[in-house]
């Protein structure tokens, strides 16, 4: 169900134990031949599929496009929140479900520069936090939660604006998608991979994509769609299932 | 036009003249017979109806639906950003248009508990880009921007969840309205002004609305509709019209 | 009373419901013909008849000259505290005399630049206390507070180092106007108003007043002292009136 | 001088070799018998007779009474600038005259509990302004500025409400001072020193004074005032006669 | 070499490319068994085995023990730095040779609580730095970085108290080693992976350590501490012959 | 006795009244002779000579070496606490002692740069732990403690890699100090004294040391070291002796 729609009275009635999404995605250059928004199209389409398999089982709040974009200020169009101010507003998220006794939280997240502040954020809120025995607290990419690429994709991994993006626009909205069968391939290996490496865009590629864009196809897209949803849903079906103690 | 839709080269191609418009809303109690979304909802027709008739003359940022709404916080579904947070939150939209040479930067509010933060914020803005001479930093309410209330009407502002915002959701959403005929009036009188009084909502309401629900009508709201997207349009024509120069 | 001559056990012995009025106002250029304390002193002399009338009735704390003047500080002799600091400075002004109990908090305020932080400062306040029932915060502008201007005036609002400040000043330290008569008119007209506007001085005059300095004169000012004690007073009488407990 | 009284092209006229001097006292208990605004009261006084003194050679702002009071906040009336908030609110108070190419800025300090923050701040603006080659930042708290006490007095260091600011209040304002012939010493001795120490007032006194009261006399208080009022213009002095260059 | 040792003339010599490390762990509870210094112990001595081997083509920082260990303050003994505070710590340890021109600036970390607030801040230097063309800077943990495990363990990841710390504590220190042979194993496995999940110790440990403590062999951590010197000496040999460009 | 070296079941089981002492120093230019780490290798060794006199009376932490020394970092080597992380760095050594009921904390320090940021913190520390009656919070600074200096030196206080530091390091580590002997003499003198005085080290010495590097040697080293490590003793052996509740 999504939050949006229901009145205060309904959350109130609502068991604690009710599992809270909060998608949060960004608004940041995707190349020359993606929209801005592509993180928060797709993940929207996420939810959209997710939440109408568990439908009142689990509680949408509406997705916060506004994500940890730094990186990628120098192209224009991108809007960003600055480091601290990102990880406060996922924060400020939680807060209020927390503060009514909300026992599990999950950020789902569609963006790859959310993931490191949101693991900062999930361990800030359960010191905060740290005199309730009833939390379970999360924070998820989509691409990471676990079955396997399918065969025909060129890219093993995500990369931003890339042949999986793309293909998910290209499905969802072809009329936003750009000349993307030139675009050259950008390799998206970092070096000096399982250290961490602090980059901006530009580093890594003029034109603003990382991956192989022109591999794209509208079918590829449905695909990673349906593997996505089914992902997330699988994920929400384990939080539901959660015995509201354990934690191995 | 719409920012999601864009790609960067296309806003890297705009005139630093373009207006942008960052609408900001919110989500939080509507009382007993309004979604959590409302002030969002109507904000996003506000600028449907309003881009519709300025089309590429201006630049439309996605609504960001996060706003100042601590003295909700006492209902469950309320989201808010605590108050040093949202002044940043509003700075950081801002920034990316500012760092590229955007000149007029308009945020169009609507939510109450927006307004006063706001006014602060294009204030901060103003000092920290003290040095630009070509700068319009506004933030404006959609119910404050001018035409005279239609007659017919039993309030003569804004409340909440009142007569205007329940009618405009039985224009737009009527599904999501429940039993507004019953509610009973509670008076939006604000004592001591024109001083400004803290408050929570808690303490001028116990149900959440302020106003009078019951004379809600989906005529009514569509009257609403258009004359606020009138007002909206005239007010981003005269940003237009703006001579890149003057303060009076 | 004054808070400054007395001792901490004749505070300790007033009743909880004593109002408690903090004046704030401004250091900071005033053109070329007033001194830099300008605020302070038109809100000092307001004080002095003010207090004169309401006596033993009404605390008043020491004015505070420090404000939220960032946009003069292009004029060499401003003093102002930067935007967040002028918040927690307010909110540090209160805090003493809410950890104490009191229970009706004024902040009567003699310059434009703080009426919005003040406004901020009143909801984040009742915000932090709320679990209190029994409380009154307001903020409040000495020449906002309600009776009409008299006839005979150029301006009918206020401006900066105007007709109404250089009458006040005229009337109060003459020795200290400069030559006001030839200062030429400097529209107040704010464009794009009901609209908020971030600005800064130098976009509006160059040489610092804005408004019609040329106009003063000191009986002018006698008249607007009156005005001004007046409209303080019954607003002061209005806030000793309150039951302790109505919001409308 | 006295800022409040100038114009801002006044000061814009200035040397910036002219000492710009910040008084910076407190309002916080001072006992059953003085009242809160000692601090303020005496450092004004002494500012005055310097004044007097030193005319145009040196400029005075206005006394900032908002001081580092946190230790006196158990006691009703105390109005103090948190630890954090107060280091920068002194950095705001020297900032403006830096922007404008002041050289030599010097706080004149009337309370104990400035001392620490005072210093930590000439520090801070130091590292701020590094490139400054022409900085001369001073933070002096009167009683200490060097010259010995006379003979006939019982405390040979300043406490707190004690023999030498009842003698200062009674040379003052002798209808502010309670019954002070009766008040109990309270030893200034601070263990444990010369490490310092963290307190708060209530470990040390009920009664909220430290030191020897009822050892006070008007007549101590002209020797005082005198003393420390030439103590402060031979500081002033040494600032004028600084070359603009050295450091030992 | 050892930046402790030189002098400040000997680092204006270094090359710019030098690689400065520095090494970060935590001081924090390790279960019944081990001592509060565990990380930092181990972090130091694969240090002194890495720089042995590297000698003066690599800088290495002195040890900061002071870590990210929110999650353990529930013991007494543990000494964490706050999560915010963290961050800015280790942003402070990289800016003097930031300021300094120096280009290879390297995070080793010894502590796992570390490891998501250390790859912020490697995302923050290089926002706050995007000019600099020519930086690397990385954050990396000990046991991350690639070569496997060897046969004969029982766990194939490090835990916290655990057989791999347990040992290499027994072959450094063993005097400092409590009964770990009747240490009941506390599964290192975290529900939700790959999700995210907040946690504080006490979730998933009494006692205090997670993973098989009774396991633990002096000859094993010797074999673990010549893996992980090997680790890091490889690691920075890889910093040391990068091209000063490339990201890829 | 060292924190490092204990587990958490020691910390808890020791009596409340055990002071912990927080040994805290600097990494920073010391001149062309002296290595770095000069602050924290003589600190280190003091403490060595202290605990071997008190051992398990007294718990000391381990050593800080990130110190308040803005001041120096033109230098190239410095790493130094921006001075508001400083304060929370200290105050976040402090706070799992007093969360756990430990009653005597005593910040030793080694650095001059700290003692006002010192002074501050434990103001700081006991205004936030305000309700708490059986608190002794003490910062110290070694060279401070009280024992006179002995004949035969050339200066009577402490400087910056001077007589007295070079001498210990002489005594300490003498392979890691350079050319003394032709050190010239940097007059320690601070003008404006007793006015606090901002300054950088470029202010006043362009090699970076401040005192008599020339008259140093390693017999004076060694009296130096007993002076100090006599003089802390003496301090914790008074910590011990505390009544655990008088001021004076």
């Amino acid at each position: 169900m999504h939050l949006t729609d229901l009145r205060w009275p309904d959350v109130a009635a609502l068991p604690k134990s009710t599992p809270v999404v909060f998608p949060v995605a960004a608004l940041e250059q995707h190349g020359h031949h993606l929209p801005l928004y592509t993180d928060s199209f797709l993940l929207g389409e996420i939810v959209r599929r997710t939440e109408a398999r568990l439908r009142d089982r689990v509680l949408f709040a509406p997705l916060q496009w506004l994500g940890n974009s730094d990186h990628h200020i120098d192209f224009p169009g991108t809007i960003s929140a600055p480091p601290r101010l990102y990880l406060d507003l996922l924060i400020g998220l939680a807060e209020n479900f927390l503060r009514h006794g909300f026992q599990r939280l999950v950020f789902l997240n569609g963006h790859g520069g959310n993931d490191v502040p949101g693991r900062q954020v999930v361990f800030e809120l359960r010191q905060r936090y740290r005199t309730r025995k009833d939390l379970l607290l999360l924070f998820a990419t989509y691409w990471n939660l676990g079955s396997e690429p399918s065969p025909g994709f060129q890219q093993s991994e995500m990369g931003h604006a890339c042949e999986w993006e793309t293909s998910m626009i290209l499905r969802l909205a072809p009329h936003l998608v750009g000349n993307h069968q030139e675009a050259k391939p950008v390799s998206p290996t970092v070096s000096f991979h399982p250290a961490a490496r602090g980059w901006i865009t530009r580093d890594r590629s003029e034109v603003g994509h990382i991956g192989m864009p022109h591999a794209a196809t509208a079918e590829k897209g449905e695909i990673l769609f349906e593997r996505f949803a089914g992902d997330a849903t699988r994920f929400l079906e384990q939080v539901l299932a959660w015995d509201g103690a354990s934690w191995a």
